[in-house]
């Protein structure tokens, strides 16, 4: 049975600092989870507005969207799934009214825990507004949150088109969770991220005011930009309801390059040499040999044979894809292969498609592989200029020497988003505590190498202990100074982002999620 | 003798709605300038903290500081050029401390009027920061906000890179009003507008606290992005004093087409007809015959004979341009040649740069020729989606057929955004008001037709006018609440984007600019 969190009875309690969430065991919770009174009322006048199809407080409904894929898990009181506007609308108005936390929630896969309801209240579904409607002759996208990121590239495909964001949950997540966390993905460097694509949001303030930014035009600088600050801002600034989406012509060449490099610091050193030429490949994928070793492991086989790689053991890997239009990739090709014959002990390469998603195959299970090591991970997703790649690999060995625990990194060379891992035991308290600490050292350091904490999952609550690594208080003000002004009632989303959820304290829930195979 | 506008005894006043700024002559002005005490003071302190070198009070500096291209003059009491970071900080505080406005100033190009000190106040002039700072092997620029456009492009390609926006005064404007307005200019549809190309800002809150958003990473999602805010709030919201530009590798081929059309709906529908077949031109200017008939008049002769027209006396033209790898230019070349011969009644193509600059001519001189049909003109740089195209240039004629002035269109077809124009008598009351009645009718359709009132000259005074009819009360709100929470005590170019300015009331100066003989 799963471990929920506590929701106290009172819901609007305003946590500073080092927020605890305690945590009992399902008997003690059940004491708790008769809402508070207001909540009780305002959700009977929700289901009055709304009908009760639409407002679902039984517990499986609210378990369900009490978590996302961080698995961290709060009880809603409710789940609300709104026909049409007018029903976002009337749960805005009831909310603010009541002072009901309201979250949004789309496919549920985001990692940093920006859909998990922190206290309570309703959670606003909208995976079910899954409408896409493609312009060809514009090369634009209508879209509803709820359409699935992978359907609408199919759909912009259909038209010779192209939806370039691609997360490693394309075809689970939704578009609107990618806009709450302006999502990037493997091909960021050459075609950008989700914010890149977005002319023109609408949807609802906070305060419940249909508004709506930018439209189906290319440029806009009509007063200030609220487009973009909803944009990564994680559902605690509006509630989206439309995305007209920039569609981009289909490249038609691929070609894909895997390469076996001597060690961590070879393989950044090659990635750093590529992008000097400025060579801009779709995709630039780093694999450090920690990754390697666990996914040859789980695949059973090694990725090249040792007669192939010279007699090394371990490798670290680079995973290129150069595509668009058939002769500008032929002609990146031989700068590639050339660079490649110089860069790893051994290299395939090919133009093939099947062939592609062989080579593809490490980089597709590698995630999943790491749990060879640790039956827990700390997952982060850092940002760090090109002069940071280098520092930040060694300094994840350098975590690895003190805790002795393994620290797992690959990520996206071209653009320094790298995904740095800290395998450990959960049911070893002493592991625990050394991966909490590996991962705040590997913050800090991530700070001062010029980077950023979270390039793609977003802020939520699980990398809350460390905003104030990144940013000044000054900053963190401003922000919060514009969350007071676009939700003085503080509706959306409550307790995400500003406030630190002591994430070491709490215990994942055990679920098996769609993408977990993945 | 400029006319200036009036600054009353308390700067600090609150115009809502339709604010008026009285003008009289030089002469009532005069008793006007000298500062209430409060400035006076402020600019005494300043002074004393900054040195006398740092801040002007004389009277040119302070004219030269009043307006920017749009030539509505607002006197500011003293300008500051600071020396660095801590100067920008000490004004600051004092502007804070004693509630003087202050205005930021880059190139002073901006066509809004942004630039002007509407209250008076100071004016931060930042146009000698002109830093800019290459990584070629990151594909990345560190700039000031003084640095020119063009000799950051400039300066990217002594590295074989390339920075994109091109807004048409690039030779003249700076980085800081681009980021500012979020320019866009020739180049947007294929790559972007400004907005595309800043990974990270740096400066000061309207209070005074040093900031950073994003950096030299290429992704960032921790906290809000007030980056994207900050970009297009037209100094507002913050002050810029450094900047993080990605470039990208520079393109190796361009070929150039010139076509002439039958007329402005067989041009326009020719444009979306390429546009249809997702080909992505880096240029692609529409210029109806209005405009064609003044250039060619300017010029002296006809773009093309008669003869080879077919007898056509009057023409619309495309302007196309493909850049990119020579390989995937040269295929989109035919399909472009394709397209030319089914569109046109006559085209010319070269993939030579020199003759390419011929084509270019009878754009570059558009602009100035429209005042063979006016000594005045409204110039407004609005946004429609495909769909409007046709409807909008219409609605310009039947203005023109209306109200009895010229309305010249021409803009970039790619991207929606046309600069369309009313051409009038200043010194002729009846053609005055016939031009306002005539923009607001023009503004009102543009928004009928889902667009946009400004698509890269921003809002500033010159479109105050007509924010309304683009943003609902809910919008604006929120706008509005954003800078009250930035800048609590209204320190930044007060007046600017909200408070509607009756720009028909003022006379612009008559003054030879920079870049008025392009």
């Amino acid at each position: 049975m799963p471990l929920r969190a506590f929701v106290g009875a009172d819901a609007h309690f305003n946590i500073k600092g080092t927020g605890t969430f305690c945590l009992g065991t399902p008997q003690v919770e059940a004491s708790f989870f008769s809402l508070p009174m207001s909540f009780h009322d305002a959700t009977r006048l929700l289901v009055l507005a709304l009908g009760e199809a639409q407002v679902r407080t039984d517990e499986a409904s609210r378990f369900a969207a009490s978590f996302d894929n961080s698995r961290f898990s709060f009880m809603p009181d409710a789940v609300v799934q709104p026909r049409d506007e007018a029903d976002v609308a009337h749960t805005l108005r009831l909310a603010n009214a009541h002072h009901v936390p309201l979250t949004i929630r789309g496919a549920g896969s985001g990692c940093a825990g920006g859909a998990a309801p922190l206290r309570g209240g309703w959670v606003l579904q909208l995976a079910h507004w899954r409408g896409i409607e493609v312009d060809s002759a514009a090369s634009l996208a209508i879209v509803q949150p709820g359409a699935l990121t992978g359907d609408i590239d199919a759909e912009a495909a259909k038209h010779g088109l192209f939806y370039p964001p691609d997360p490693s949950s394309v075809k689970y997540c939704s578009i609107g969770g990618n806009i709450a966390t302006n999502a990037g993905g493997l091909r960021a460097a050459k075609y950008g991220v989700c914010r890149d694509y977005i002319y023109g949001l609408e949807g609802f303030l906070p305060t419940g005011e249909f508004v709506r930014w930018g439209g189906a035009v290319r440029k806009c600088v009509s007063g200030y930009n609220i487009k973009d600050l909803w944009i990564g801002s994680e559902g605690t600034l509006g509630i989206i309801t439309k995305a007209v989406l920039k569609l981009l012509p289909r490249p038609l060449a691929r070609h894909t390059f895997l390469l076996a490099c001597e060690s961590d610091e070879r393989a950044l050193e090659a990635a750093k040499a590529l992008l000097a030429q400025h060579v801009v490949p779709s995709v630039l994928e780093f694999l450090d040999t920690q990754t390697v070793t666990c996914a040859e492991r789980r695949n059973g086989r090694p990725l090249f044979q040792e007669s192939e790689m010279g007699g090394l053991t371990q490798a670290a890997v680079l995973l290129v894809e150069l595509d668009g239009h058939p002769a500008s990739v032929a002609e990146d090709v031989q700068r590639v292969r050339t660079w490649a014959k110089q860069s790893a002990r051994i290299y395939r390469e090919t133009g093939d498609s099947a062939e592609a998603e062989r080579l593809w195959n490490i980089r597709r299970t590698c995630s999943q592989a790491m749990f060879l090591l640790g039956n827990a991970k700390l997952n982060e997703d850092v940002v760090v200029p090109l002069s940071g790649y280098v520092p930040l690999l060694q300094f994840t060995r350098e975590i690895m020497a003190r805790t002795g625990l393994a620290t797992p990194t690959f990520g996206h060379a071209a653009d320094g988003n790298f995904h740095i891992h800290i395998m450990y035991d959960r049911d070893d308290p002493r592991q625990c505590k050394q991966a909490e600490e590996g991962i705040r050292l590997m913050m800090g350091k991530v700070v001062a190498l010029g980077g950023v904490i979270t390039g793609e999952h977003g802020i939520g609550i699980t990398k809350s202990p460390f905003l104030r690594l990144q940013h000044t208080g000054a900053e963190i003000n401003a922000m919060q100074s514009i969350k007071h002004a676009l939700d003085p009632n503080g509706i959306l989303a409550p307790g995400q982002i500003f406030e630190v959820t002591n994430i070491w304290d709490l215990r994942p829930v055990k679920v098996s999620l769609p993408w977990d195979k993945h």
